[in-house]
């Protein structure tokens, strides 16, 4: 079984690698609109989709084909290592003594992708948190946002907001605005690589107003990220 | 202009649109390893390269080219925006007057294809953290290893050791063995999807033994990060 990531949605950003693995399976087995964008990789294969939250359901069915005997790929958006599916597959086969060799495809993550659009905000050392709490209580959460942005480091922050949850952006944003000043550049890409991609630039003090759902990816720069030529950019000290 | 990451190495974890990108330019510039691992895209372009600690010298190079007319890819390793040339490029061409259109091509960076060898390691929250203090002052360093250690953020590290550079290495061990016990794992992962590529799995208390060098990638677990069926995992917590 292959654990794959496809990157950030667009056919442009997949790896070779991705794209044989998922071509020398007989099994998809992805959330739908993952699947979906691969549709041209897919055909007349055995697909298996399922919505958002049944990561669970996924990985079990993908683990029940392969131990029967087909070739399966479990794909997830970006890279399947980061906040995806690979380490729950590798978990599941222990705990429930499926035995399946699982190969992880790393792919170009949504951090990474975001921050190419916005220029060169992760030049240097950089943390990537998620605001969502349903897997991690939020009492950590706030520790690691407040040792990051106390250790002056650039943050990524995935899951940001989502329509019922959006708390947790604004005390992630009132943590890094105590220890950084308003002008601080905030980078905001929606979408990344899809046709419907935003791309927006703000800073620590504004950067709630803007639109920002379950597919951004927010960057907060540090004491050393600015705007060059309208590019967010955290230099790295070469050019001095 | 397009600064391009092209993944950890092997040609198999280059994205379409890395390679189209490369495809469509006149002049490839980079350090000389990297363009010799594209050679089969570098047919009858000019190709300038140079060694390392010349990022400078490259880019102005890639710049000058580019205003007198190429279109030029800058190439990195891994991803272009990650301690990479992304963010040179932009500062050196608004400094220098110089009038180029910059644009950054993501790639799989160098810990998610590490990661993606070692099992799934970052499936949580994580850092990025180089120990080359060149371009960074050691205290800074230091600041942000003791930081993410006590957040208990799985962390990352860049430029782990050289001949030269052994006591850093030695520094981050004993600040994350101050705040996770000697059992905790850790990965090494060297020259990630060349053909000499070396996993190793071990532990905090004895991965100071390993062989780690300029071409290694470190991960140092959490305090949920296990070995599974022999692969280094944090589990996200789907499966309880």
């Amino acid at each position: 079984m292959f654990v794959i990531g496809i990157g950030p949605g667009n056919p442009q950003d997949r790896t070779h690698r991705a794209e044989r693995a998922v071509s020398c399976c007989s099994t998809i087995v992805g959330y739908a609109p993952y699947v979906e964008s691969i549709a041209d990789l897919c055909e007349g294969k055995d697909t298996y989709t399922s919505g958002m939250m049944q990561e669970a359901d996924r990985c079990r069915m993908a683990l029940q084909k392969a131990v029967a005997g087909a070739t399966v790929a479990l794909v997830s958006s970006g890279d399947a290592g980061v906040y995806g599916m690979a380490g729950l597959a590798m978990e599941m086969a222990a705990a429930e003594n499926l035995s399946v060799e699982i190969e992880v495809v790393a792919g170009v993550s949504a951090a990474n992708a975001a921050a190419a659009q916005l220029g060169a905000p992760l030049m240097l050392d950089s943390a990537t948190i998620s605001l969502s709490d349903l897997l991690v209580p939020w009492e950590t959460i706030i520790t690691r946002l407040q040792a990051v942005a106390a250790a002056d480091m650039v943050v990524s922050l995935y899951n940001p907001r989502s329509k019922k949850r959006v708390r947790q952006l604004e005390e992630a944003a009132a943590i890094f605005r105590h220890y950084r000043p308003g002008t601080t550049p905030v980078g905001i890409v929606t979408a990344a690589g899809d046709k419907n991609q935003q791309v927006v630039y703000s800073d620590l003090e504004h950067f709630l107003d803007e639109e920002i759902g379950m597919r951004s990816l927010v960057i907060i720069g540090n004491s050393t990220t600015r705007l060059i030529d309208g590019r967010m950019v955290t230099p790295r000290g070469y050019y001095r």
